[in-house]
């Protein structure tokens, strides 16, 4: 009986780990899960996703083949195939390809979950055909992938992608980074969260949103009271969409993407995200490129996307080593 | 007689365009130059420029073979082959390729001069060997060009690289292109001028600048000045640096260069301008890439810097389609 190639997808969470099968026409063939149990041993987690992995293969009727396995995970270094210092997880050097290739005899690659989102667009979901684009995730924290000429830019030490970083104001937000004023305390799930405390500080405005802690607040919360009306929630919007356009002019300023792609739960506001950040992205952008740069949700069914985007990094690899790329020459 | 293979490398500017031979090792073979006459038609303007190329061309001793010819100009755009309303010049849009391929049977290349001076770097100069890094031009206006995995990126629509145009404070100084606050106005020959008459008007500092107008004021003065210990002068070349080091620790964050190269004449300030500009960065650059890009000066030489580069992007051209680029493949 003919086997179906896949590729192993795996997304490492602070708390959970995704896996699953992706075919190279961006189809999920069985999606599980285990606890990453951040405290445990990394060879302890290895050995485990690998056990799961045996045990969802068996569980799928087709006969399957694992032609590569794809890993998204924080602060992981593609270049070097590490995790290393992850926030979250008490690894603090970690070979992800040695220990993955102790079980399975195949290509592994491994990068952060933005710029596995960023394959993953490309090759299945918004940026399909695409050379130039960037994803920007909007979750705790900002998290970008970019693509120019077709390729993922990971830089010289292959930490490229920090626009979450860029700096919006030197002397603003604190930030987890030890920093000041980055572009992730302001436009994610949680700078909006910091952004209502903000407004309740120094707006008088009603709003249901007074009534519930900074500690139980989220992002879906604000859309909902957005949603039924409320002032300070929607003037959150607008802040949180006014100071993420003008970045990300800052960002179509150097490389011209052809698309930006906002993707996580932030993103998932809709029109009440989308909508300020594109008036104020057009406001701030430079003659030549106005009007021309798209800001699309993500083409990705949102179930599986982790698992999509890092599957796709392996056949995006694969595609390459076959293909030498000539259509690539100008 | 054995023919020597050179590209034609032309910088076309305001006043005055540059012409040179480069071969393949940036050897300039003869330069020489014409009045850009801006008001005179392009067609004018390109038969002129081969008549002299052909009047350079047999005055050297060697027998050339010109290979193709590269054109470093304002508002060029590298995938149309065109120059579009630039600024300084009556063209409204001008097929370059078209132009000069009646007169030189050749590949045709145009790009911004920014774009043409990374191109110089990557290939005869300061970023010899490096895949990713940035140059930046500090001249009347900041000009940038980016290369990423080893290419220059061009964008979607072929503008990318206009770090110029990223925005300091939307508030701030107005920009030449209509908005306000870019980082132009402040870092670039121009801007420190600039600062100088905003430190004239905030503070009492005695100054030999405050005899200067600003229609007479330029970037040299203000080095000579600051060498001879002005205080005023010294603080400018001060503020420059550090908004232009916070604007580039931005530019790290989306690309993680190796290298970022300072060109142009306000660059010819030295420490001057390198030292604030590289403390601030540091300062402002997130934890993962402090202390590992470098702050380079241009490794051209200076007097025919425009031509090399301009001359180099035909050898870079030429170098992918003979090469395919196999060593590129992960």
């Amino acid at each position: 009986m003919a086997r179906k190639k896949v590729t192993l997808g795996v997304e490492i969470g602070g708390t959970l780990t995704v896996l699953g099968f992706v075919d190279k026409y961006g189809t999920c063939l069985g999606v599980s899960s285990i606890a990453t149990n951040p405290h445990q041993q990394s060879s302890t987690f290895f050995r485990r996703l690998y056990e799961e992995s045996q045990q969802l293969l068996h569980s799928i009727p087709e006969t399957l083949e694992i032609v590569g396995v794809g890993i998204g995970a924080p602060n992981a270094n593609y270049y070097r195939g590490t995790i290393e210092q992850p926030p979250n997880l008490s690894w603090l050097y970690v070979d992800v390809v040695a220990e993955m290739r102790q079980y399975l005899d195949v290509p592994v690659a491994v990068t952060n979950d933005a710029n596995a989102a960023a394959i993953g667009e490309k090759l299945f979901g918004a940026a399909q055909g695409m050379r130039d684009f960037i994803v920007i995730m909007l979750d705790t924290g900002l998290g970008s992938g970019i693509v120019a000429n077709g390729e993922l830019v990971y830089g010289a030490d292959g930490f490229a992608g920090e626009i979450g970083h860029t700096i919006v104001d030197p002397d603003g937000r604190e930030c987890g980074c030890g920093r000041k004023g980055c572009l992730e305390t302001y436009a994610s799930a949680k700078g909006i969260c910091r952004t209502v405390q903000e407004l309740i500080a120094t707006t008088t405005d009603e709003s249901e949103l007074r009534l519930v802690s900074f500690e139980r607040l989220n992002a879906a919360m604000v859309r909902d009271a957005a949603l039924r009306g409320d002032r300070l929630a929607l003037e959150a919007f607008e802040r949180t969409g006014r100071i993420l356009g003008m970045k990300l002019a800052d960002s179509v300023a150097h490389l011209s993407p052809e698309a930006i792609i906002l993707f996580g739960s932030l993103a998932e506001a809709g029109d009440l995200i989308f909508q300020p950040t594109r008036r104020s992205m057009e406001e701030h952008l430079l003659g030549i490129f106005k009007g021309k740069v798209k800001l699309l949700p993500s083409g990705l069914r949102e179930e599986n996307s982790a698992v999509l985007g890092a599957g796709a990094l392996i056949w995006n690899d694969l595609y390459k080593h076959t293909h030498q790329r000539a259509t690539h020459v100008a």
